[in-house]
């Protein structure tokens, strides 16, 4: 069985390309990242969906001395959003540098370790905050990062970076994981980690949408 | 002035860059890594190579739960090498997976946050273990991954991968770094931890080569 690293966050797009490569006969291997965040609450529901998929997990603890954004930053407050905000080019404060770069950097040296063919993450580039590293090109410049990189590439094995949501809408996203029966009521997208999700910052503004659009009931939020 | 951020690992090519970048104006900060390294020594050899250029410096700690690598496994052996070994195509046991994409990642990361316009890393392609992630096309793979990842580059503002060092010998950048006064006795090259260096590892053995073919003593061996 070919092994896959699969980047999990706790959110519902990485809990679908979890199900997704189990799908397509991944083992599957996932990868926590706590770097810092104001809450812990998306690692935690991310363990919850490794083990409802019954697939090993590791956490990565990384101490950055820098913060740089309103995710990491207690000083910096996250925006109410508004879906025109979204849809405006500007790049707002939860944008944290580099994050899926230190992120494919950690899947590209666990996959090389396990001898796993693929490093799944589960960007999109349609209902999205506006993340550079989101988009296609970004994708296609960091695979060809990865072939380079590695010992694995040089052999002529190289570790395959696969997006399968990159150009999916949020509605079109939970459509396929509905199908795939991703549990979705264990996954948390909102920016705060407050006991209920707040409704107002800009992921739990696209899960709404998403799921508003894709006629499916949202069993993780009261706010719906 | 300019910032650059500094990839900084105690070894004689990153305090080399270090001067480098100084002398070409820039105001640098140094970038350490605690990455679970058998021995602890570089870093702190880097941390007094920091302060003896009189620069700023973070480490960051990362726990790797995977090994992979004879520098970060106790129970793989660092081999003891021949110049005719360092020769060849294999890559040794010391190779780390995919760990200058993640020093990389973590320097852009840092770079965006202070505003910095460049990332300087020591890499050299010639006298060297073989190392994937040392040679140019890796780092020109990596410059079209930096623009297109941050806000930075959205906005114009690339951040540049420098390699002053990547197409020299290691007997060209040790007469380098004596013009431009690296206090070499304070750098650490052996792979072994050990009260002396060992003088059998591929490290010890290219910077001892280097060395001797720039005609320099070498104050930090006792080796040579």
């Amino acid at each position: 069985m070919k092994k896959a690293v699969i980047l999990l966050s706790g959110g519902l797009d990485s809990a679908t390309c979890l199900y997704w490569a189990k799908q397509q006969g991944y083992d599957c291997h996932c990868l926590l990242f706590d770097y810092g965040q104001k809450h812990k609450k998306e690692i935690y529901q991310a363990i919850k969906v490794a083990q409802s998929a019954k697939c090993s997990y590791q956490i990565i603890k990384i101490s950055l001395p820098w913060k740089g954004s309103s995710l990491l930053d207690n000083k910096l407050s996250i925006r109410q959003a508004t879906n025109s905000q979204l849809l405006s080019t500007n790049i707002p404060s939860t944008y944290v540098p580099a994050r899926n770069t230190i992120f494919l950097s950690f899947a590209l040296s666990y996959a090389e370790t396990i001898k796993a063919v693929a490093v799944v993450i589960g960007a999109n580039a349609l209902d999205y905050s506006g993340y550079p590293d989101c988009r296609p090109a970004y994708f296609r410049a960091a695979q060809k990062l990865f072939n380079l990189a590695t010992k694995a590439g040089v052999e002529g094995k190289n570790i395959k970076i696969l997006t399968p949501l990159v150009n999916k809408t949020k509605a079109e996203i939970i459509k396929l994981g509905t199908r795939l029966k991703v549990p979705y009521k264990l996954t948390w997208s909102c920016y705060r980690g407050g006991a209920k999700v707040c409704g107002t910052c800009d992921s739990c503004i696209l899960r709404a949408k998403g799921f508003k659009e894709a006629e499916i009931i949202d069993e993780a939020s009261v706010k719906l």
